[in-house]
């Protein structure tokens, strides 16, 4: 409580989620303090009606044209638990837009209907460009950007953030060593979460690959400038030993244009139950899921292993940035419990 | 609150919503002047409270085997404004229709945990017919038409009656010229909205179109049998100069039976920016939307422009109709707002 | 009332609900003097608002994998009456399943966003599988078996037991000849109520099929084990003479191998209007749905046509279920009714 009534106040209160270069450090703490207030909450069935009584009389959309189970799932919980009533679409195009109607129209269209959408589509740039439409009018709604295409995802990263802090002692990320392991060319949670890393002081960063999966110019060139330092290698065994937190991803072969997966040899980039005894002791393991062979399942019982958690904390942190979103973020205190 | 302690009472309720010639100038004034009460309730979370806890006991569904997002959302939003709780088909048939089943059973299962239908369907005459089988059973639920195929969409006219009536000054619809674009022959909002017009007085109506989209027969007896006046030209510029409103259409190539279409030129049927200085002052332009280039994404910002209030508008008519249907349109007071 | 202050408890309380055989008399007499009482508070708004305030703190996933609207339907309003919030799946696969995320993960993912998990899939014993995989976790939830390929459909043999007892005069299936009907070797409904049949006295079955679509040998042994008397024929006019209960079903074609249904002649396996005079006078007619052409649809209005309420009944024993799961089913009370 003492968070909001003497404590850190949010000055640049955003109006849309789009990007994850809008985030400064001062956000960053003001969100994840206001995670933890709302994760008490979830402890009693008082609690739990508390955050649904904040937004009862909103209405969202779930706009996902781009289908992702997990990412609507994790959502639309969060708007459950807000109260707010939602409105789905999980098709790769809306039945409008197969009449010839143009996306801006479409989601002009569903903005007349609802206070907030959330939106993933394959398309870059599309959030920001709805947002921009719909602020020009009568009656703007918040967006925030679920994924957008190959280039952002920065609830993401916003959750990857908060499950590290959480995860280290005194949630501390300042000083840590992260270690990234995979297809860390077309893996956009990668990309989002170091240049997120940038926030904190004295991260350093290693990128863990084959040679054809290294990560790509623009992030170096990002990273050179914020003076984040990092190396890259293809040493998996060598790299996650003294890793503070191993940051797993996948091959991302649904983004293959001749299948070049197929002819990469990706088996010295997987974590083995093993390979436990090899980090260290209060290692971070996480994965931004699906896993395919990444991670043995033998490793889900290991205390180490955060993956299941990071899941969790994603729908608490969305609950977290709809509340801001909507200007309820002030009410989330906890009078008596 | 008037309108209900001394004001205009309905007196035939209407127990499903199956066509737009059900309706007379009683019901449309009745629902209308429901509509603007219920929007006084939209300015505060009390007033949506207030408004969920009508029907929040009560469980509709939403019938959609012909997809139409838009409409599917207006009414999804309808529903969760009084609190309705609903349950989506949203499929071109649904499981059970797959083994086998008559659309018939199927919607008596459906009415079996429910008390409410919204229906649309490709197939002319639907709504009609599962509404008198459910009538015949022990436990008959409401349905409403949300577009039956090519011959009725009810609920569009109705809100572009409201849109009318609610943009013209005075609220007044009678002496009004209309004038209509587009494809008439295979639009059925334009035939809707016709027929409901001539429940108002000295209502004239233009019809605009290319030569092969002219209006068919039966809707030119009606509305001389109904005494409506109206004539057809295909000169766009000339008709709109002294319109009181435009309500401009789109192609309708989905019901193309050899691509006629591609052969019409409809270049000239189309609202210009440049229109804007020849038509009224106060002039309406309205288009149920979607919209492909039959208007000009500029002229949106024109506050002639009433295409996208429509939409909203849309959403309360549908609210009002289904207070209307389930009874509780006469809570919907305003004690203290 | 007295049920619960004074009369039967639930000693063994379920955490999921799996197999059909899982159930026992006990637990029958507990679940469906439950559903009664949770039947009275359908007949108002105030009790419908009782039961939506015992669960709306919880939230459910609906993962209907193989789909089937009927059942969906009936648990998402079963969810719904009791105020869960329900989040649902009704493609054949995930979009994580089809990046080669693992069933498990993809359960576990989602066990990680709700309280309650229905599934219906075509694999056999999936649900008993993740089941055990989630009580392994830190955060178990309950799975209800709403289907799992030919196996198992448990709820689906609580609701027909529940319409028997309804049905039969003083709530007694004890002593009563009950006559299953139509493709008995594919059909699992009726493999799933013999089973549970098994739990009251002097009950004896007559399975009515084509020769080619006979029970097969493990009924047969399990009924023998059990000592439940039963027939089989081919003679349906005879077999149904002295029937308390008929229970029709369709041919199960979506199983065929080489579409062996065509070859096969079931017309003389339907009931028709005519046979009406030569059943039984209380006797109850039951059908899973959907059908076909085993039962005229004129035999609908007959009072002994009791296969709409059982529709109905579906959804009140799933409430049931839902509570009992969840631990409200002792709140179920009746202070003022």
């Amino acid at each position: 409580m003492q968070q909001f009534q003497g404590g850190p106040m949010l000055n640049n209160r955003p109006r849309h989620i789009l990007r994850s270069d809008q985030f400064d450090r001062e956000f960053l703490d003001y969100l994840y303090s206001l995670v933890n207030l709302i994760r008490r909450y979830d402890k009693s069935k008082e609690g739990l009606l508390y955050l649904q009584s904040l937004l009862p009389h909103v209405r969202g959309m779930l706009y996902f044209t781009q289908p992702s189970t997990r990412t609507f799932m994790s959502f639309h919980s969060a708007c459950s638990i807000l109260g707010v009533k939602t409105s789905e679409i999980r098709d790769s195009a809306t039945s409008s837009e197969k009449k010839g109607e143009s996306i801006e129209d479409s989601l002009r269209t569903f903005s007349s209907y609802v206070d907030l959408i959330v939106m993933r589509s394959p398309e870059a740039g599309l959030c920001e460009r709805i947002a921009t439409l719909l602020d020009s009018t009568p009656r703007p709604v918040p967006i925030i950007n679920a994924g957008s295409g190959p280039d952002e995802h920065p609830t993401q990263a916003l959750l990857d953030i908060y499950t590290l802090r959480r995860s280290f002692k005194g949630n501390q990320i300042d000083g840590k060593k992260i270690c990234m392991v995979g297809d860390l060319k077309r893996g956009r949670t990668v990309r989002s979460l170091s240049r997120l890393l940038a926030n904190y002081h004295d991260v350093s960063i290693t990128f863990v690959s084959p040679e054809q999966f290294r990560i790509e110019q623009d992030l170096r060139d990002c990273l050179t400038n914020k003076a984040v330092p990092f190396t890259e290698t293809t040493d998996f065994e060598g790299a996650i030993q003294d890793a503070d937190a191993i940051y797993m991803t996948r091959i991302q072969d649904e983004w293959d244009e001749h299948s070049e997966s197929s002819s990469v040899d990706h088996s010295d980039f997987c974590l083995h139950y093993d390979h436990l005894d090899s980090i260290k002791e209060d290692c971070v393991i996480m994965h931004p899921l699906p896993r395919r062979d990444e991670i043995d399942p033998k490793i889900d019982a290991d205390p180490r292993a955060k993956y299941w958690r990071q899941e969790r904390n994603g729908m608490w942190v969305r609950v977290a940035l709809i509340a801001i979103l909507m200007g309820v973020d002030h009410q989330v205190m906890l009078p008596e419990l």
